[in-house]
């Protein structure tokens, strides 16, 4: 008999740390003191000058359509983003603005592939993109990376797994759940290989401005204008709540993505748009500087601490606000560890396994999207747990 | 050779408003007076306990991620809403809270057509749910429906086009551009028929509380728990950029749209959502109502006097805030009538090509949207132009 609903939706697993997630809440409810390292939202609040600039768009009625493709002067603003930023001219025609990163994602799959075709992606890797192609009949065609490999798809990776069905590569930099960027000439070595295979590179750039220390921070249009690239203000920029983000295409599939956006979205939240102008000004991004700074201090002290605690973290996260961490010898069930850390630990964290399936089992995520308080409690109560656990 | 982009691309076209909205922007610039008559967006502001709600939120820091699902608490004064407004018992639980109408009909979309697959929709109608379709790899299976129909899909119409790849159809009510509206009797009929095919009954209800005189205002839900209904804030809440929507799907299909929404959207703006708890408030709602009280008398304008111009409007429209008409006997092409209205007339209304192929040459729309003084004009501009025209 034929199924009720759409069969894509068989190929879409909720999140595993949605449930332990409902489950700390029940036990906070409760009165117990969960430490959360599970979360991917930053603490920080929105830049103030943002804030303001929002207060005033309601105040001033700009709570009305804008073009599908986003206000232009915010198009403009990032176009000068990536003139400053990265030294790269990206024509605003080329930039449309989204309902976060997910809208971006969206456009982006809506845009590459087809039902029966499929993209090359690194497992471990967000798992959202590949539910956005199973969403549109296409798959995530995974291939496993590791440290040797710098968490990354590399070209001789991409050459070895290309197949009939393949149609491009989705990369991301820095790379959730692993905080691994690629490198300029890794990027371009990739970028060169699918172009020759008539091939989309997709690059996944909503981390970046989290990058510490002297992290390479390339932007994969410094290097082509044929790449699609998704980013957002929700990490870097503050402003998760508010759902704004961007894609920039090549100019041929401008017209091609306005029209996508006009019947999928109508347009981003104009609130969201009207302060974001404000997001580039200097006082905004010495605010998210200074986060930055405090997020490279809490990156340095949890890399630190569960190594100690006998974590296995062969690279340091160059970017992001995660650490990927192969478990202590003795634990081999990343889910059942996870679910015991929060159950008698107060600590919540990600079972690798909501990130793909190479040794997803044997590995979890640790944010320190919270502060240095909360990351030492949660290293504290780890520690306690890994005497019992162990 | 294998196209560059994915193939959805060329079954989506553009809306031809578009081009007509850029030129007439392009005049305005240049100081013509243009009168407009094709826009779907209120002139009426937010209401201001809302706007009140928002600059709150922002003050508060409620600038985070919400569930995925959206807040509880607006989940349950929707709810709620259904009870007061309807009579009809909706659970939280089968409410989800998304960017828009548009995120409703996406999540629509994805939950219940595969490749390959159909659903039956009027033509004409709302452009955009064709082209949801058309980006899942499914179709719209059109069905012409005229005055007689009620321009609506009646169980007889759907009997006689369902086929082999139909899963369901796709009502809306209000509708769009015809202003008409499923009776309870119609509805009951259809959603029986259905029922029997083990097929979807996807209502679009984002015009809904702009109901005129006695129309009748039934929500598919008052009939089946079984419908997938969308709907917004966007038009009769008054909050189009805020970009919020809901859908509501059957209790069966709530764990599988809540993974979808987690991975497609994340969450809708916590702004808007917190801005929305305040929508139901008696204050908002006399607003509203007064609101509807001015788009009636619009209508009654609008209609009246483009009759006398000579425009077939066989039924009036019982709700929404447009008027589909048949261009008066001489006049042969609804795109090149809508062109030359707008370089020698000022006035922008939209061809009946956006909304369908039956007839839509024969026929264009006019929004009410904007107030009594603006509709004078463009029926004095209407009526030069007929003498030139004609």
């Amino acid at each position: 008999m034929r199924q009720k609903y759409a069969k894509r939706l068989a190929n879409i697993q909720p999140f595993k740390v949605m449930k332990l997630l409902a489950r700390a809440n029940e036990l906070e409810a409760m009165g117990r003191p969960i430490v959360h390292m599970e979360v991917g939202e930053p603490d920080f609040v929105t830049p103030q000058p943002v804030l303001e600039a929002g207060i005033r768009a309601i105040r001033e009625g700009r709570t009305k359509y804008t073009p599908a493709a986003g206000l232009y002067e915010l198009r403009q603003k990032i176009s000068t983003f990536y003139l400053s930023d990265y030294g790269v001219e990206v024509a605003p025609e080329r930039i449309f603005i989204t309902a976060g990163g997910s809208g971006a994602l969206l456009l982006a799959a809506a845009l590459t592939i087809n039902s029966g075709e499929g993209l090359l992606m690194s497992d471990p890797g967000y798992p959202c993109n590949r539910h956005f192609l199973s969403s549109f009949g296409a798959e995530a065609q995974l291939v496993p990376v590791s440290s040797t490999d710098g968490y990354q798809l590399t070209a001789d990776l991409i050459r070895q797994n290309w197949c009939q069905t393949t149609r491009g590569v989705m990369l991301a930099s820095p790379a959730n759940p692993t905080g691994a960027i690629l490198l300029p000439d890794a990027l371009t070595e990739i970028i060169d290989y699918v172009g020759q295979q008539n091939g989309h590179v997709i690059v996944d750039e909503i981390y970046h401005g989290l990058f510490y220390s002297n992290a390479a921070s390339t932007s994969a249009l410094e290097i082509s204008d044929q790449v699609v690239v998704v980013n957002s203000f929700s990490k870097y920029f503050g402003m998760t709540g508010w759902r704004l983000g961007w894609l920039v295409v090549p100019e041929d599939a401008a017209d091609s993505v306005d029209k996508l956006a006009q019947n999928l979205f109508i347009c981003a939240s104009s609130i969201a748009q009207y302060a974001a102008l404000e997001a580039f000004t200097e006082t905004a991004r010495q605010e998210m500087e200074t986060n930055r700074f405090e997020f490279e201090v809490r990156r340095d002290f949890l890399v630190k601490n569960l190594r100690e605690l006998g974590f296995e973290i062969p690279l340091e996260p160059q970017g992001a606000f995660y650490v990927y961490a192969k478990l202590p010898a003795n634990i081999i069930n990343s889910e059942d560890f996870c679910s015991r850390l929060l159950e008698e630990f107060n600590v919540a964290i990600t079972p690798g396994t909501d990130f793909g399936y190479f040794e997803a089992d044997r590995h979890v995520r640790f944010s320190y999207a919270r502060n240095l308080q909360v990351l030492r409690s949660g290293i504290d109560n780890i520690r306690q747990a890994l005497k019992v656990l162990v």
